[in-house]
């Protein structure tokens, strides 16, 4: 089968769960059902990856150490881009060489995502102008402060063609909604079920749907 | 102030978010609220750190690439033993030296854990002995087939003296029990607030804990 590549920028002080989640729940897609499917990639319609400026480890919140899979200048091409947060995005935000790999790969991109604080690069990229974005409640004024963006609050994600969620452990069920998305909801809840996710035991407010 | 270590083991085809969700619970945690609190570790009462049999990188599912920061030689004490699941944990099933290692140290340790499939190697280190305990649900048959082990099935986790979770991010609502059963709720809701996490969305049953 075809399979939507994912890329998840990561970067020094990324927070783990920003990034781990999404990996997660994209990592063990599975278009057939049961725990059986999981054990290989036959069936699996995303192949996912993490990136990073340069192939040197990673030095994730708490000391989480990750190689990258690729560097900025050899990853292939990238369907979903997954940009987290983390106290690490500030830097970010002013490396021009970064927001401009973020900017070109959003341009080929099927889809742009961003999980907690990654809300700001995507702003300070210039990929929320114009568009309702969300981010980690603390930093909500932070997002506020980037020209363009119309910040909405209380909610889990905001689809407005580009996709934000809300703080850390939001990625997981923003990650869903992007497999409900492009696979249906079969496939979105019975991945959660495999990973014991009570997905529908959230409160989960409707998303601000605008693309649809 | 004085920090409980937590030492989380990682493995080839560990299961990222097994290992990742409690990496991220406990090394958030801060005794301070609020978000500047969570950029030192000045309040944080848990150091977190993973250790593998050897310094190498391992692959996760997926295709992580994560760098223990311990190998299991040169590990400092863990008061806190994390063991997480995924499919790589039947081959450590095999590996006496792996199960001795993990024997050793839960003996040394305040609390011993497992998340998912994790369970199968603390019931193979004997560490079930005698005890109701849980698992993911696609396993919970590999776990009554091991003896001694009173096996629970519908339980986000059980504490039974050693404490286990059910399925992967069952492994987070887990580390939410460790934290609250050692710092008390308020410390326990607001890593949760921190990270965006509904914990109190969730229907949790009621913990199986004839511990206390």
């Amino acid at each position: 089968m075809t399979r939507r590549s994912v890329g998840i920028v990561i970067f020094d002080d990324v927070e783990v769960l920003d990034f781990a989640g999404p990996f997660e729940v994209f990592s063990r897609t599975r278009t057939s059902p049961g725990s059986a499917s999981r054990r290989t990639d036959e069936t699996a319609p995303f192949e996912v990856f993490t990136v990073a400026r340069t192939a040197e480890p990673v030095r994730a919140t708490g000391g989480l150490r990750v190689i990258p899979l690729h560097a900025f200048a050899d990853a292939p091409r990238i369907d979903l881009l997954v940009v987290p947060g983390g106290f690490g995005t500030r830097p970010l935000l002013e490396q021009e060489e970064v927001l401009e790999w973020i900017r070109a790969r959003a341009a080929d991109a099927e889809l742009v995502t961003s999980v907690c604080t990654g809300a700001l690069v995507l702003a300070r990229a210039g990929l929320l102008d114009g568009r309702r974005a969300t981010t980690h409640w603390a930093a909500l004024d932070l997002l506020r402060a980037q020209p363009g963006v119309e910040v909405v609050a209380d909610q889990r994600w905001v689809d407005d063609g580009v996709i934000s969620s809300a703080g850390v452990s939001a990625g997981m069920d923003m990650a869903f909604y992007v497999v409900e998305k492009l696979l249906g909801k079969e496939v979105a809840d019975e991945t959660a079920h495999y990973i014991d996710y009570p997905r529908g035991a959230r409160q989960i407010p409707v998303s601000a749907d605008r693309s649809r």
